[in-house]
């Protein structure tokens, strides 16, 4: 990519959840746009989106939508990545990529800037965003590897109904009014709106995030396990993860067991090295029941630590909270911040 | 305690959650009843609750409450428990205690009936009903560790808002419709209403069960942790919790991480175990989307498991999904189980 003073960007999912926040995070940091490309799906054109207080159209997102593109940010699903990021990268763009499709590729960077901007350097046309329930994992425990080791992750997420769009976040709404109400609940969209089978999810609890591999973790554990160790360059750390999906809006929780390499860390310092982490607010004060949750969480843009605790029986043992919004730093937050190192390298140049 | 054919039953507590399922579980197993006395402070006296389609009047929790009573099932707070368990017990009563007041006295048995029914026959008056969300883990767990050892447990709680009692029921549908309304939300019972600090459960999650602990455990954590190891009889089991009360009304889940002493042990191995354990049900097809949540163990006696995984990396690690209903086999069932068991101890002497 060419350094410039001002880019052209797209936004491929321009209507949906991740689309909408990519969109204000580039105004928020006021990113150096000559032209914003809102793109969506056919039945999207025309609509209007708002940037910087002007009404922008919405165009269809196809092959020629990319001529002239330099930035190209993709969040409007797996298959329509496959098919289109291609032939963004041909026109010229490097795409920045928040869904599976390419993550796992060996030539694709996948970037969390707080942990591992340098491989940006490495891309070919594409670089990857991690799944929301990754990035605020690693960007929680990438300052205690650095300091202490980390051998060992087992997480268990309590994950928000937006990671699954905004049909998800609609149907809790509707399903926690018919149940309040007493009236019938359907249930169409989640766990996963392509299966069979659907639950509801309002005032429940269901242990499945994405379909199920033949190993018997979901695609989004295998996601969270694989991503993880991608990112940290740590491919002999071992991962396990349980994901579970909540009847709360925004934000995704991580309740995170970690073995670090050293035996005798105490808790202020643990919590000292998390406080230092860049992107990472320490909240944990047991005198004054202070630790993050995800309403406290929702519309910030950093990873909220809290209830950092040495396991009881295992001296390398700790324990963690990880709250962060799933929508801004678990996705359209990190892909700007991808936006921004890119530029910032191309200007190094 | 003398073996009878019909036995008098105090409730105290009897207008609170558990309370009123206890009533519920002794008509369930038409338990052998003379007279059922059901008992509640002051300001409920003259209320009625509803016994085999009678209405019975309640008296005032005290001490000369207790006279001619056979078996006292006390979920009325630890506070109650420690100001009149021992009266009852002293005109002649045996106690069942679902408050966390005696559990871990040394002389007073901690009981979930599958895992460990003959301690009943140590006590000296009373037994102690262990915590709701103790009891499905252990429950769920005892056959694994029979068949297969085992040397550690973690778990992250999904526990609902009925843990905390009825006002914390209505906190969650008041915020709710409040929430979705737009409205102000009010925030006086969740997480403890003892405590400061009040927080919104509705659409969020908070990490804190009970008070904190100087070792940054909260009291419900430290519940787990301790009563697991006595119920089981392992104090050297290594035993790690943390706790999250999440909005849903009834049954609490957990994600639990265990390791057994065997490292060859398969899947379908695993999910036989458990699947004949005394009072639990293997809900786990990941091919029909098949897993148990806190929607479908709602009223339900059972111990459900799930999700069951082989550890990616640790040869003898597995992951489960267990769900029960907390007011059930988390509370009263499991007292009118050992209640059950109590009288059938009396006619084998």
């Amino acid at each position: 990519m060419e350094a410039k003073s001002r880019y052209n960007v797209a936004i491929v999912g321009a209507t949906g959840a991740v689309g909408q926040k990519m969109i204000d995070m580039l105004e928020h940091v006021a990113f150096p746009i000559d032209e914003l490309r809102p793109l969506a799906s056919k039945r999207s054109v025309g609509k209007m989106v708002t940037y910087n207080g002007r009404n922008v159209a919405i165009q269809e997102a196809k092959a020629d939508a990319f001529e002239g593109v330099d930035i190209a940010l993709f969040s409007a699903g797996g298959s329509v990545s496959k098919q289109l990021a291609h032939e963004a990268v041909e026109r010229g763009a490097v795409v920045i990529d928040n869904t599976s499709a390419f993550r796992m590729h060996e030539n694709v960077p996948l970037v969390v800037p707080e942990v591992n901007k340098e491989a940006i350097r490495d891309h070919q046309g594409i670089i990857a965003n991690p799944n929301c329930s990754t990035i605020q994992m690693v960007g929680a425990l990438e300052p205690v590897r650095q300091k202490y080791g980390l051998n060992r992750v087992i997480v268990s997420t309590y994950q928000s109904v937006s990671g699954s769009g905004l049909d998800a976040v609609e149907e809790l709404k509707d399903q926690s009014q018919a149940m309040l109400d007493g009236t019938a609940v359907n249930a169409e969209i989640l766990p996963v709106k392509s299966e069979p089978k659907h639950y509801p999810i309002a005032f429940n609890a269901l242990p499945q995030i994405d379909t199920f591999e033949d190993n018997h973790y979901t695609f989004e554990e295998m996601k969270m396990i694989n991503e993880t160790k991608k990112i940290m360059g740590a491919p002999d750390l071992s991962v396990a993860a349980t994901c579970v999906r909540l009847p709360f809006f925004y934000s995704h929780a991580e309740s995170v067991y970690i073995e670090i390499d050293q035996d005798d860390v105490t808790v202020p310092q643990m919590q000292g090295v998390i406080q230092e982490g860049e992107g990472i607010v320490l909240q944990d004060d047991i005198v004054n029941q202070g630790y993050p949750t995800p309403l406290s969480a929702e519309g910030q843009l950093d990873i909220f630590v809290g209830r950092v605790r040495r396991d009881l029986d295992v001296p390398n043992g700790f324990h963690l909270w990880v709250v962060s919004d799933n929508l801004l730093k678990g996705a359209a937050w990190n892909s700007v911040q991808i936006a921004q190192a890119l530029i910032e390298m191309n200007s190094d140049a």
